[in-house]
């Protein structure tokens, strides 16, 4: 059957190319690639498999188009439209069929290629972290959280050959205990401990690590750590302990639950439970956050050729956060960490 | 009548504060701003006008909220909810009644205090357009558009102080005849046309500007610009020409079609009519592109208090590109431009 897509990853999916005001329809062996003409050049000479269309208002040459061909039904996803988008659209005597998370369903399984890019992108993104660590040690002690978020994403963007998967997360001490910590003026000193979460786009595909680490003259963004403070310590130690079990004991065949499951109770069993206040992960691939979600209510099952994050963590209000975080890939029933 | 926002500017106009994952609802004298955990600190020290309400679930407990409250009718925007988030609105006997634009109609005139913020994001981005011409100036020469447009973000973000309205735009020769070119790995040699379009946010109000000039060691993005050929110089003038007039014209109590053919006629008596593809200006405040919209479809009155952008361009494919922007301010019945 028919379906349409206006997400940029969805598009990009389709047809290898993308921008922020397009179409893209497919009907039996016909696609379209409906946009304007400010993109006509870049889009005729990246899409093989779709006919560019160029128009001022991309909906109602959509519209021409599915009248045209007597298109008489269509998937959409009812996450990618506006209510405003949809009413144009609906209009038509064409029946639109919602099918939630279509283009994400059709991403799921990711392919040899995918997975190539995806690996080389946790490749690249972890050389940056380790140019960050070098940069934060020798001149990070002083700057603020803001200043050295700004540095992170200068070293990122590596001169701005590389986009970025989010807003890096750079946050020292308490500061760390939120989850989605936005950057303050917090100064950084020497012996404070200080996550960062981030990833690069490499050809449109995402990376994603988080590593918490002491920082001082020499440091480096490794598993292994130590803090001056027990209950730190026990706490870092619990996090890299679920980590590590979790990536270990994954298996192809098992449902998503059960993965977050094996990480949640070494955190339990430690005393934790409580401040483990996420899922374990979700899945990585032309979007940040796509399909599978490592949840405890998730019953999907996992895959071969699945890419997901295992990123356990403990956050305890006012006082310290702690995060690991690593992108896998399922290949012969088992995770492989992606990058190394 | 009740009314409920999505949209992070329409959240922050209500009540101060935004984040990625709230909902603003109104209801006579009563307010409420629902947003998750992560938010709850910053979001409870800054909203003094709306109950802060923490939820694992948005959508719903503002659904409650609605019932509890006996909420019959609430005006909605459909721009601001996709197909998906409405749908689950909509399951409540509340009567969800389409107001589009809602939050751009109420922000269309801007408070003294909202102008004297918008002008000081103009002198601050001003102020970046003189680092980046100096750095183009003295460094920028061999170096890449894509480079280019880093270093000019570098500059912009001023290690990280302040947010950008949008990703700067910096074409060199024939690639400013894309009114929005994306940087390529074009190098920049002395003597080339440049054209830079970029705004920075300063307390969440955008800027907006551009400048076309011509790049040897001691340029500056001045209105005046002595182009070595004919035809790009007369292309110029006519820009400029088309930027003054319109600004020195314009009048509260116009049509905005009526600002927008002032520049217009200028560009189609010197015969570039056909080159200029895209209309004169658009407003500007915590969105970088709101009302009123300064095109020849527009029959909006011009009033004082509103602030748009007057930025007629021509732009000739394969050759070059010339486009001229300033945001002005309507005051007493004149328009002003901002950050002079």
């Amino acid at each position: 059957m028919a379906y349409i897509h206006k997400d940029e990853s969805a598009l990009y999916y389709e047809c290898g190319y993308s921008c922020d005001n397009a179409i893209f329809l497919k009907s039996g062996s016909d696609a379209w690639f409906v946009t304007d003409g400010r993109y006509e050049t870049e889009a005729k000479s990246s899409i093989k498999n779709a006919n560019v269309v160029i128009t001022h208002d991309i909906v109602s040459q959509t519209l021409s188009i599915i009248k045209k061909h007597k298109i008489k039904k269509c998937y959409f996803d009812p996450k990618e439209w506006s209510v405003a988008a949809f009413q144009r659209l609906s209009v038509s005597k064409c029946r639109f069929i919602p099918n939630i998370d279509m283009s994400h369903k059709k991403r799921l399984i990711k392919s040899n290629k995918e997975i190539k890019l995806l690996d080389k992108a946790a490749k690249v993104g972890a050389k940056s972290f380790d140019k960050c660590a070098k940069f934060f040690a020798n001149d990070g002690i002083g700057l603020s959280e803001k200043r050295l978020a700004f540095e992170a994403e200068r070293i990122l963007r590596d001169s701005g050959k590389r986009g970025l998967s989010f807003e890096p997360i750079v946050a020292i001490g308490s500061n760390a205990a939120l989850p989605h910590a936005v950057p303050t003026d917090r100064v950084l000193k020497s012996g404070n401990l200080l996550l960062m979460d981030a990833g690069i786009k490499y050809k449109r595909y995402c990376s994603d690590r988080t590593r918490t680490a002491v920082v001082d003259k020499d440091f480096i963004f490794d598993y292994s750590q130590s803090f001056g403070r027990k209950k730190i310590q026990k706490a870092y130690d619990t996090v890299l302990k679920a980590h590590d079990k979790a990536i270990e004991k994954a298996r192809s065949g098992m449902r998503a639950k059960k993965i977050d499951l094996i990480a949640r109770e070494v955190i339990e069993k430690a005393g934790f439970g409580k401040y483990f206040v996420h899922s374990t992960g979700h899945g990585v691939g032309l979007d940040i956050h796509e399909m599978p979600y490592i949840s405890s209510r998730n019953s999907q099952r996992i895959d071969d050729n699945m890419v997901f994050t295992i990123e356990p963590g403990i956050y305890i209000a006012g006082k310290f956060g702690i995060r690991i975080e690593d992108t896998v890939v399922m290949e012969n029933g088992r995770a492989r960490v992606l990058g190394l």
